[in-house]
This record gives structure tokens, sequence and C-alpha cells, in this order.
């Protein structure tokens, strides 16, 4: 079986590497001249847009998927129609424009913070009045890690972040007082079949995501409930794949922040931590094979991003429970350059290495406030 | 960092997916014309004697290792002279030669079956003398997968034996009642350190191992016994990677049958078993880096090859604890195409689903003494 990527980074690599032990072989369609999944599979290189290169795409494949989400709805509607592209093409639209996202959410009845378009400076002073300050702008479209946001606290943050971000679709939210940030991922079979992975607790720095825990401590609840919302958007989506939902916990409540139709980082840790990752599974899925399970191995799993550089291998590996995952990149600041994962085989033995990994991991302390919407208050 | 590896089979092609991880690029040497490692990682096509060849790996790698032990010594120390070797090329005239590998295990103190060395129908008459009949005559090189051996219970199976082995350097064996048939692996790094992972249950049908059980069973003494075996070769051969040593259990006893300089189908189970593969870790050895865990990450793991060809993929992965390496090699019978692993995380487990995943995967039953040296009695 042959499969298609639309997008060559780490999750296309980490894809194409899992790939192989079923036997597939991927390629990846994308405009950089070296992306660093070229490193391990087939490599077409052409834009988004570029049909003649699309085209090149399907001939190689046999089943289409992508790395990330903002890949133009229109390209995967077009590959659509001349080979199996999973996720729905329709799970990108949503996934891609935060208003469309948000208004799904609110659709299937799963709770959000409360949000207001913003199209124009009045709008933005409606929107301010409405759920006052602090508050979080929003681009609309194309925004990751933290980019295309900006937290309001003061009517200067409020004028800053409009001549900065204004005259493109934006959106208002209210700023919630989360207690920590949690993602779930699931994957659906073609069949219907869904598998869900434990709730993750996700911390970010700079907006960029830092350290993930698995299981979230004391989520047992949680997990049901984001089960339950998982299963509604799969369902609505007739979704194919593994798809990630970031989640602001706030007390017994759980607010979707947004999601992202592909695998995700905060789902790392499941190479090692897991029966099966997030990437043999997506591969799977869209190939029409059974689900693996989605338990863990272990009884936790922390997964540290590396940005911007990576340490020496062997300052890394000196961890004898860590497994490394350099992503072939060059390093650049605020670029994810690679991972590592740590497991533990019970709760005592976390409590007792997870102060030591995140003195070696941890590029700095971060606190849950300093973590909000990724940006610092 | 490049890596150079002489074979591409699947040892080679399961190695040179857990360099990418680590950020290395491998490419193997082999005399196909599409070996099955050069579908992941490149390829230069050559005989293990082809010195025009050998220089062009000299050129693409930084450090070379091999993936089978039939290299040519002279290949070995010939690229030894180039670039670092590991493991040392004197592993492989050890382990290539069978006479020589027992009288290496002697002479480190090693139990092993008695056995006598036959270089003429008269050492051949004079060694059935010495350790009577039932008795094994092997190859001394060139062996693998129960390939030139032949068990002997009487006069009829000496004279045929000595028609189909005869004149060629030989080794006869005495036959052990041996109760099962174990493995360790073990690693050594650049600058001495080792680990060694659990004891491993071998059963073979028509000699070519079908299922592994990690941990073996009732084996916490054995276990120190091979571990205080496997150091004395690995430092007495001033060893760098990963060892595979082949054990018969005979009550208390361990005896070593022999050994393997590289990494072993019998440890396959580690990928998805232990804290680090024996594929990671003989990687991290040869390159310098620091040896990650071997222990492991679940109570139990079962290994069964998928040999001559391969089930379905939607059948073998309809047991949702199963992952799959499928190799990527044309059918062909007693060829190994690919493998399953089961993980347990409990005894309990582990007893419930064995007998289902034996029915799923045995391609049929074996008992203890059809196994005996590989060879039907």
């Amino acid at each position: 079986m042959r499969i298609g990527i639309l997008g060559g980074g780490q999750l296309g690599r980490m894809l194409a590497l899992a790939a192989y032990p079923l036997g597939y072989r991927c390629t990846v369609l994308d405009p950089a001249a070296d992306p660093c999944a070229a490193q391990v599979c087939s490599h077409i290189r052409g834009e988004y847009d570029d049909y003649q290169a699309l085209y090149q795409l399907v001939l190689a494949s046999d089943v289409i998927t992508y790395e990330f989400e903002n890949v133009p709805v229109a390209t995967a509607e077009w590959l659509a129609e001349r080979k199996p592209v999973y996720p729905p093409p329709q799970a990108l639209a949503v996934g891609q424009e935060r208003l469309a996202e948000k208004e799904f959410f609110t659709r299937l009845g799963i709770p959000t913070p409360q949000y207001r378009p913003v199209d124009s400076e009045a709008d933005f002073h409606a929107a301010l009045r409405d759920l006052g300050l602090p508050a979080v702008l929003k681009t609309r479209m194309y925004g990751y890690d933290g980019k295309g946001q900006a937290v309001l606290r003061t009517p200067q943050d409020c004028q800053q972040a409009w001549q900065r971000l204004g005259g493109r679709p934006l959106l208002l939210e209210e700023y919630v007082p989360f207690e920590r940030e949690l993602s779930v991922l699931a994957v659906r079979s073609r069949d219907g079949q869904v598998r869900i992975w434990p709730l993750v607790e996700n911390q970010h720095i700079d907006g960029i995501l830092h350290r993930s825990l698995a299981p979230a401590a004391s989520a047992e609840e949680l997990q049901e409930r984001a089960a339950e919302y998982v299963c509604r958007i799969l369902d609505e989506l007739q979704y194919v794949g593994v798809l990630a939902v970031e989640w602001f916990q706030d007390g017994p409540r759980l607010l979707a922040n947004e999601m992202a139709p592909r695998v995700h980082n905060s789902g790392h840790w499941t190479i090692e931590g897991a029966y099966t990752s997030q990437f043999a599974n997506h591969l799977r899925a869209i190939t029409g094979l059974p689900l693996g399970s989605c338990a863990m191995l272990t009884k936790n799993a922390v997964m540290y991003n590396f940005i911007g550089t990576l340490p020496p291998l062997s300052d890394i590996l000196a961890t004898p429970e860590a497994s490394v995952h350099v992503y072939g990149k060059s390093f650049r600041p605020g670029r994810k350059v690679g991972h590592v994962t740590l497991v533990a085989t019970s709760t005592e033995e976390l409590e007792e290495k997870l102060p030591l990994w995140d003195e070696l991991f941890a590029r700095r302390s971060v606190s849950t406030t300093d973590a909000q919407n990724g940006l610092p208050l």
C-alpha cells in the first residue's frame, strides 16, 4: 500500500517510519526543498495548490492523508475525487478555521470558552464589551504554536493587538482561568470503530507545547466526558484517522479549545507508552485495517519537546529510560527539532524521577498561569 | 552520523528504521539487487569481498557494523583499518566457525555440549565412539536456521549424514536432552558498560525460530548465570554492540549452543516490550552513546515469526495488542518475511491470551523434543 501525505514535517516523518513495519511506503508532498520527512521516504516538491504536483501524488498513492491542517480544503476535495482521502476534507474545513470550529463544537453541545466573531473594529469593541477583560484575540486561520494570538488585559493591549492582527478575520474569546490544558487523541476506523488514548496534560512555553504527561492525573471522570465529546465529533464528521482535541479544564468542566484533524504533538508519547502509537493507528485507520489497542503499556509516559536546538544525544540518553526522536531539521529559534519520551512503570517511579527529568529536559520552569493560551499574560 | 551495515536483510532494515529517530542514516551493502533494507535506506550493491563496493561503503559511513555473521573476517579487518567497525572483527571470527566458538566458550569456562572436531571419516567414527548416539553432526561454517545439521540416532542416520555433509570441516556434538532453549541478548558500549535483556525462551519449527517468550519463565537463577557468562564473552572480545548467545537448559545448567555477534531474531520483542530495543541499543553502542535500559516495559512479550508467507494484515491486527513488522520480502518457503509481537501487562493476561495467540499465530504446535537442535528427531 502506498500512502500519500500532504506535508513533510516531523509528523509526516514519523508517519513514514510507522508505515514501514506495516509494509507500506509513503510519499510526502511539501513545498520545501528538503523537508525532514524526505530523509525517510519519497518526496514530491510542490505547493499545496500546485495541481501538477498533486497529480503526481495521486499517481504515487493508494490513499492520501495530511500531517497539518492548513492544506487548502479545495486541494483535499480535488484529491478526494481521485483517491481516498482521510480524514475527510470536511474535517479540514472545520479544523482550520477557528470560528467554524467553535460553532461546530457548539452545535454538537460541546462546551467552549465564550467567543465572538470579529470582522471589524466595531465588532471588536462590541465583543470586548460582551466578554470583558482579560480576553484572547485570535486570527481565525493559520494559527499554530501560539502564533496569531494576543492576550488582552488592558485597553493598551487591545489597541496593540488590533494594530497587529486587525483587518483579518478574527475571534475574541473569554479568558478562561483554567487549571490545566488537556488533550485527547482518538482514532476512528473506516468501519466506524473508535479507540481513545488516555487524556494527556500539556504544558506550554511561549505558546509551544513543552511537556506532555500521560495519563493526566486524577482524570477518570474527565476521560469519560472527553471520550463522549470526541465520539460526537468523530461520528458527525464520519471521521477516519487520528483526531486530537485540546481542552481547558475548569473545575469539572472541559472546554474545547481546538481540534487538529491529524496526528498531534501531544500524542508522541504513544510511540513508547501505548500498545499502539498514534502513527500506527492513523495508518491502520486510513488503510482499512483493524485498530490497535490505545491502552498504556506503562504506568506513565512523559514527553518533552526540544525547541530550537537539541542537546547532545549523549546528554539526553544518559537517562537510561529516555527514548529520543530527532527530526533531522536544522536548528532555528521556536522550531520543534526533536522530542524525548520517558516512561515509568509505577507512580512511585514517576514521582521519584519526574523532578530529575524536568531538570534535565525543561528549558525553564513554567507555571500554569504563564502557559494560559500559550501566551504570557 | 552515517552507519554502514554489511547485509541488507530484515535485521539491517530494522537497524535502519531505529537509526532515524537518533538522527542517523544508514547504508547497507548487500549483493542482492533489492534487499529488503534497501526499501528504507541507501544501498550499495556488491559482494562482501568486492573491495570497490566496500570502499564505497567506507566513504558513505562514519562507523560500520554487520547484520549477519558470515561476512568474511578479512573484509571486516580491511574495513576496520579505514573506519571504526563494531562488533570487533574478532567476534565474527569466533561466531562464524562452530569449532572456534565452542573452544572459545570452553576457554572462558562456559559449559557447552560435548563436542569433537571431525575433519575425516576416521575422526567421525572416533567421535561417534566417544560421544555415542544420539548425536548431532554440524558443518563448522555457514550454518543458520538449522541448515548444515543432522541429528543422528541410528547407524543409518550416520551414514546418510556423512554422505550429505562429509568432506567439509565438521563438528560432532552430544545430543543434549534439554528442557528448553533460551537466549540472552546483551549490549556493551564503547566504554565497557554492559546491559542485559531478560532471558528469552525460544521454540523452533523445522530449525527456524518460531516463537520467543520474554521473559523465560522461572529463570531468575539462570538469568544470573547467563549474565555472568555473557559478560565473560563481552569482556574477552572487548565487544561493542549487541551480542546474542543461545543456550540449552539442562536442569540448573546452561550449555552454550552458539553466539551471534549481531542483533538477533530472539530480540525482536524488545521493540515493543523493552525500554530500549536491541536495534536502538546496538546503534547507541557502536556510535559511542550511553546505553538505554534493557528492562521490560511490559510483564510479558511474545514474538511469532512469519515464515514463508504472511497472513493478511487484517487478520494479524484483529488482535488489538498485536504489533506487526512486515519485512518487505517476497514470499518463499522457509524465509522469514515478518513477525508479530504481543505484549501482556500481567501474568494473568498472558495466561489468558497465550493460547489464543498460539492458535492465531502458530503454524502448528511444536513439542520441546521436536525442536531439539531445530531438527525433528
